[in-house]
């Protein structure tokens, strides 16, 4: 079995065979330049379905609505909007995403329960339904409009996101693609993650969960701007079969190749979210090794990747490593202090719990980089994870304070 | 029973009787202003002790050191340094802990197992011993030190911070106060949070425990200015019984009356550690009401308390509610979106699952004013949280990335 994963340059949504998508101004995001802000994917054959969704209590129609529909392992289409949450505004928000999804079946011409549906927006106001009856009715599908719908979906991030690596599975070439949205968040309650994955490969439902469950607690699940999870966060992808692989099955090597191909697709997406997040300068990656479990390691990274002052040190290239130790001790994992190692920019700082005189202007200059990695060191067991984040900067509170609602 | 509970204007920790305190400049805390940086506070008799540590895995070898010699429920000197955190610094820092407060202990005429130490300031220096050694001589011990004592304490506080009232016990007038010093963290991890409480009322030692730890639960612990824990915080109570009343036993009205006296002194001191953080220009007070459980309604309020996107907004004065219904939603607190309601300074915005139009302009007038009191009714059970924090500010990352390593 060949296991090469190989990047496909300017991969879309629709680089995967059998995909086709288009956007248009529906009149929803009023405040962006770039005013797409209704988008369709549509697969020419049925497709496995599979989804990672907020883990939020307060949640979007979309939400539950995406979720029961892939409850059966298959969908076929995916309508989003950008400009309008359609969270927070009572019964109204099903009706909506329900219409939505209705409207959507009927332009795209498949089965209304094998739509999906996505929102991104402001929170507490209810989706302009005239607006997204006439959008739909003008989008435009095209084989290579996944540019178009990568553009379309993005509220106040810089610029659109998308990724595709190739792989072979039964000597058949497969493409996996996808666009995805993150947390420039001008605007209020922008935050949302939207991320939609193609593939043309054939996978079964239960194989597909997996490996996208595998490959967003690797990527997506490690990153953080702020802290807030949206209400609307979902990850989800088709997989249509068209590339003529035989069905590839649950706990076999080829679902392994196929979760490490989807990691290989979101990890690129997850850091230009970081790097896109409002204010950032700069992109923190933080590795924690030696852990006692998975679930430790995961905590450690993520809580020093999240803390106020790490991501302000960072952000004013402070080799301030007490701080970082700080964040570890209070994040619930199993460490001693006398085991504990620290690097800042490959220069140990902290080793086995003693302080290492470091030439402090030298470790300056490293952290004015774009890049600042964090390694600690627990040496209580065997498990390492991998967390990223951005710095805090004086613009994401000027941003985020503006009145804006 | 009286169970009137009096405030004492300009308290301080020497006022309740029987304790004697002072302090010096020992040259630990070359930053600050106001100069004294080593304190020592003790009791002319034996005392009932109680304390509450960091929840933090790394922490100041202090902690460890206070805590032990606590465990016997007595304790009569505290020694305290500011300047220097004495934590992450190898074995060196528990030898130089118990050194220190050998050297209160002879200082004091006390056993040197009935001392107390904490330290705050810079992580990963070790405490200058010939500087702890010289200045512990030179300090002056008073039966009024209460004020030089809080002085001394504080690291980049604005200003020191005490607190007092006066409760009656078998007709005996007994006296709470307490010192406490907080996050204001221009200079590296200064975030500790200490704070010292004196009594002259007789309290067996788990009545005063279960007292100082009910107290803490409901002010200390329900604030938060950017969500790192230190390495070294700690609340610790001394009662000396030198007002004479009976005994005060676990489980009586008496104890019930010392906690709440305990958590009116607390409170006041909690507020001006979180307006005094760094960068805050607003006192944000959060209530949630009608959770299924008081972990549900703490962990709810301190979520949205501590959210960026909603300190962000209560700086930028903006009646952004879809931030705080978000920060509800990720609390992991049971809730169901069609029984929340929200109010943002007394005005309803969201009712029992559906937006109510508010006049924004009128909203966001409220909002400019310094003190800012979001509720939330979830309509699950009985139980009611209160968590305080402050705004989020560019002056809050300014100081907090200026390089000072």
């Amino acid at each position: 079995m060949q296991k090469e994963i190989r990047t496909v340059a300017n991969g879309t949504v629709t680089t995967p065979k059998g995909f086709v998508a288009g956007a248009t101004y529906a009149g929803l995001k009023t405040y962006a330049k770039d005013k797409l802000d209704l988008a369709l994917l549509v697969s020419e054959a049925p497709c496995s379905a599979a989804g990672v969704f907020t883990q939020s209590t307060i949640v979007s129609a979309t939400v539950p609505l995406s979720k029961s529909r892939m409850a059966t392992g298959h969908a076929r289409a995916i309508v989003v909007n950008s400009g309008c949450a359609n969270a927070c505004v009572g019964p109204q928000g099903m009706l909506d995403a329900r219409a939505m999804a209705a409207l959507a079946a009927k332009k795209a011409g498949v089965r209304e329960d094998a739509v999906l549906v996505a929102s991104t927006g402001m929170i507490g106001v209810e989706l302009p339904m005239a607006a997204i009856r006439s959008g739909l009715n003008k989008i435009k599908m095209h084989h290579d409009g996944g540019a178009e719908f990568a553009r379309a979906i993005i509220t106040t991030d810089k610029a659109p996101k998308t990724a595709a690596v190739s792989i072979t599975l039964d000597s058949k070439p497969c493409t996996i693609a996808a666009a995805a949205k993150g947390a420039g968040m001008i605007h209020p309650n922008m935050a949302t993650m939207l991320c939609f994955v193609t593939t043309d490969a054939a996978v079964e439902p239960g194989a597909l969960q997996w490996a996208l469950k595998a490959a967003a607690d690797k990527t997506f699940n490690m990153i953080t701007v702020d802290g807030d999870t949206s209400t609307n966060d979902m990850i989800v992808v088709l997989a249509n079969g068209m590339a003529g692989n035989d069905l590839v099955r649950a706990e076999t090597s080829e679902a392994e190749l196929l979760a490490e191909a989807l990691e290989q697709v979101c990890l690129p997406l997850a850091k230009m979210i970081v790097k896109d997040g409002e204010g950032a300068t700069k992109l923190m990656e933080v590795r924690v090794e030696g852990a006692v479990s998975q679930d430790d390691a995961r905590k450690a990274a993520r809580t020093i990747v999240s803390s106020p002052l790490v991501k302000s040190a960072v952000h004013g290239a402070d080799p301030n490593w007490g701080r970082v130790i700080a964040a570890l001790g209070r994040s619930g994992a199993a460490l001693q202090e006398s085991k504990t190692s620290l690097w800042i920019q490959e220069v140990c700082v902290f080793d086995q719990g003693t302080p290492i005189p470091f030439h402090k202007e030298a470790a300056r200059t490293k952290m004015m980089e774009d890049d600042i990695v964090i390694v600690a060191r627990l040496g209580m067991g065997t498990h390492d994870a991998t967390a990223w984040g951005c710095d805090l900067s004086e613009d994401y509170v000027r941003f985020n304070s503006e009145y804006s609602t």
